[in-house]
Parts: structure tokens; C-alpha cells; sequence
């Protein structure tokens, strides 16, 4: 009967994730708060319309704090009196830099969007989140914001992404050490290379799978896990030989 | 015979290097400019005067374009068709959040000083760079910064500060990877706790050695050490039971 929200469900990953949350029993997922900027993704309104009131859309601007505190209103209001068990922060960009790294000019904007982002949703939904059983806020970040694995993304031209979601991952250390004793897990989530506008077609995984994983790897959550940046675990995926192993480990900061 | 540029040299550790760098012989050290934002700092001026023209100061907001513009026709009139070969990323802020990281309501600014600043000013100061012979940029970083020793740093409240020197890393890591073809050193250095307005009396190093350590550091830089996260090395320091270790090796990010 846990109760989620996920932010940027328009589409990509976050609309797989509300659909996969949507297809588990009710005794397992008991509302799923679907939020994005605008309200214009027909796919996530099938979603909602077709989900009997257990998915409910939210509008919501993560970069907006009146936007954010109007939301909160709005899924109080929704919940009615039950708690937010689990938070994903998946709303973020990816801007691709043209002209190599000199040319970067977005750097405060994608960081506005991926880190203060994620931080000022975490803020504004901490009272609801505390009210919550599970008290599990995964933070959607990527094996491109390891230092230690650069070397193997090198090529890809996308500098803004990589500095923001590094940040992203200090973020979640900062959550995980000032939250730990309340009983909350904070986690950075790598969902794996996937098959979204982000991501382009050439990448590995259908958003769906890379979506089902990062359902289980919230379910399983635990405590002990505070803090940890971990990788998305797909069987037969586990030796990949590409740019990333799905094996369900800690990724090296 | 080399020749340097500081930000942010009002005080603290920009002004240490400053004086440090003054005090080599002119064999060793060519030129210094020094920057700040302001104007206003007596000790830097009586370090300008007293350099008989070998310490220039050049006025400087890095996370101002049309400054930074105006800047580098400064540095380059100053340097009078030299190369720069050293640029230290000094630059930065470390504000206190107090009332726990919910409060943190300074993430883009000290984003915008600690991070877009020091990629604009590399980004300016470029084709100066190239025209030097040591192609090195030095950025000061932090262990604050490091997620591997962040259990170590708990106690410290500064969340935006170790999320964007966290962020800064990973600028590094781009620079280092974008410009290893031409010969550049880009690094992220760990200048040590010091006594500055930013460290605090209880700090373990007055500043001058702070400054010593990391003008040695990027004296010795070989390209070896290209994108590379490293600790200033401290005689009689390097088993510190402390906070710091300050043993010249690589911070783990």
C-alpha cells in the first residue's frame, strides 16, 4: 500500500516508472503521484484516466517554490491523510554542448534544474515524507556523474550533465547523513542507459526494463543502504561489455 | 621565469599564493597577477607596490562575462606578448547553513562563484594559456568535496560548499580530458584546513603554508597528473590524526 511520487512523468523514464508502478497489485503500490511541468503528455493522461484513482497528476515545476508549494497542497490533498513513502527525484536535462567544453554556457541552468531541483522537492515534501513508512527518496543520477568511471564516457558531449549530477550525488550523501537517524533512506540511482529522448536509440535498455529495475531497487531499499550510489541490476546484464555493467552495485563516486 | 594568475587574492589563501609566488626568485617566477573582485585589500596592495612591477593586480568578478572580458586585455597588456602558465581557480565561498539542510537556500549562488566562475575564467584565459609553456590550471578544491571521506566531514555545516567543490571535481575531470591533447595539466587541489576567514582559527595551517604546499604542487605538476584530485603534502603532516592527512597523494573522489 505504498504511496510514491515521481517527478517529471511526462515521459522517458519517469513516465515508465508511474506506468510501472501502476501495473503492480494495489496491495503493493497504493497511490502514485505522478508530477511534470506542463500538463501535456496524452500518454501520461491514459495512464491516470485508466488507473481507477490510484495515479493522480500533479503539476509541478521543480525549479518554481510557489509551483512547489502548491503541489504539496494538491498531493495532501490526494493522499488524504496517509503519509509519502517514496520520493523519486527523476525530473532533470541533459543539454548536449556543441563546440566542445569551451562552449558550455548552460551550466547554471542544468544544475538549477538536476540539483537545486531535487533539493527543493525533497524540502518542500520532507513533513509528508516523515508521515510515510518507508521514508525512501531516490535521487535519479548516472554512471556519466562518476569521476571514477569518466574515462568510459569521455566521448559523450555532455559536460553540464555530468558536473550537475556529481552534485546531485553529494546532495544525497548531504540528505543521507542529516536525515539517517529520522530512519530515511536516501539514495543515488543510476537507471541505466536507456531508450528515452534522453537517452537516444542507440542505448541499451527499453525505458520499461530500466524502469522495473529502479521500482525494485526502491521496494528493496534498506536502511543499511543510506546514502550509497548504486546501479540498476538487470539480469543478463550484470558482465555487459559496453559502457555500463547492470549489476545492482555501488557505482564508484 | 613563469608567470601566474590568482583569483580571488584579496585574502586568505589567494593572498597567501600571491606573496608565496612574490617571494621566489624572479628566475622562478616571472609574473603575478593577482585578481579579486574588489579593490579594497591594503595587504595586497603593499604587495603590489612593493614587487617593483613583478606582482601586477588586474580587477576581476569571475562570474561576470563583460569583467572577465575586460580582464584578460589587462592580463594580456600586462603580460606584454608572455604566455600565462599557471592559472589557479582560488576563487570561491563557503557559506554556513545553519537550521539544518532544509534551510539551504544558497545552492545556485555558490554554484554560480564556485563552479561557473572557475570554468568562465578557465574558458577567458584559454588562449593565454596555450600560449604558455607549463599549460597548467589548478583548481582549489576541497576533501570536503569528497563522497568517499564524507562520513569525515559530517559534522561540518556547509552542504553547498561540498556539493559544488564536488561539482568542481568533475569540472575538472572534463578540462583534463578536453584539453590533454594540447599538453594541458588541469587539478583539483586540496589546499589544506587553513587560518583564514573561510577556515577558522582552529584550523590545522596558518595560510602560508597552506600556500606554500600548493605553489610546490603545481610547480612539480607533470601532465601525468592531468585530472587528478590531490592533497598538498606537509612535512611532519602526512599521518595527521586529524581531519587531513596532508600527504601530497590523490583525494579519493
Amino acid at each position: 500500500m505504498a504511496t510514491y511520487l515521481i517527478t517529471g512523468s511526462s515521459r522517458g523514464l519517469g513516465l515508465a516508472l508511474v506506468s510501472r508502478l501502476a501495473s503492480l497489485p494495489s496491495s503493493v503500490v497504493g497511490a502514485v503521484i505522478a508530477t511534470s511541468r506542463q500538463d501535456n503528455s496524452s500518454r501520461l493522461r491514459d495512464l491516470v484516466n485508466g488507473s481507477s484513482g490510484r495515479v493522480g497528476f500533479v503539476p509541478m515545476d521543480v525549479t518554481d517554490t510557489k509551483s512547489l508549494q502548491e503541489a504539496v497542497v494538491n498531493v495532501k490533498d490526494y493522499l488524504s491523510g496517509r503519509g509519502l513513502d517514496v520520493l523519486i527525484n527523476n525530473a532533470g536535462v541533459m543539454p548536449v554542448t556543441k563546440g566542445g567544453l569551451e562552449a558550455m554556457d548552460n551550466l547554471n541552468d542544468t544544475f538549477n534544474t538536476n540539483v537545486t531541483g531535487a533539493h527543493q522537492v525533497t524540502t518542500a515534501f520532507l513533513p509528508l515524507l516523515r508521515q510515510g513508512d518507508r521514508k525512501v527518496v531516490a535521487n535519479i543520477s548516472t554512471t556519466l556523474g562518476s569521476m571514477s568511471k569518466s574515462s568510459t564516457f569521455e566521448s559523450m558531449p555532455v559536460p553540464a550533465y555530468k558536473i550537475t549530477k556529481a552534485a546531485l550525488n553529494m546532495l544525497t550523501v548531504q540528505y543521507a547523513q542529516a536525515y539517517a537517524q529520522e530512519g530515511f533512506t536516501f539514495l543515488s540511482l543510476s537507471p541505466g542507459w536507456l531508450q528515452t529522448d534522453l537517452g537516444g536509440s542507440r542505448a541499451d535498455l527499453p525505458p520499461e526494463i530500466g524502469a522495473e529495475a529502479v521500482v525494485d531497487m526502491v521496494r528493496n531499499a534498506t536502511t543499511e543502504q543510506n546514502g550509497k550510489f548504486l546501479n540498476i541490476r538487470v539480469p543478463g546484464w550484470e558482465e555487459n561489455p559496453g559502457f555500463n555493467q547492470y549489476d545492482g552495485k555501488e557505482v564508484p563516486w
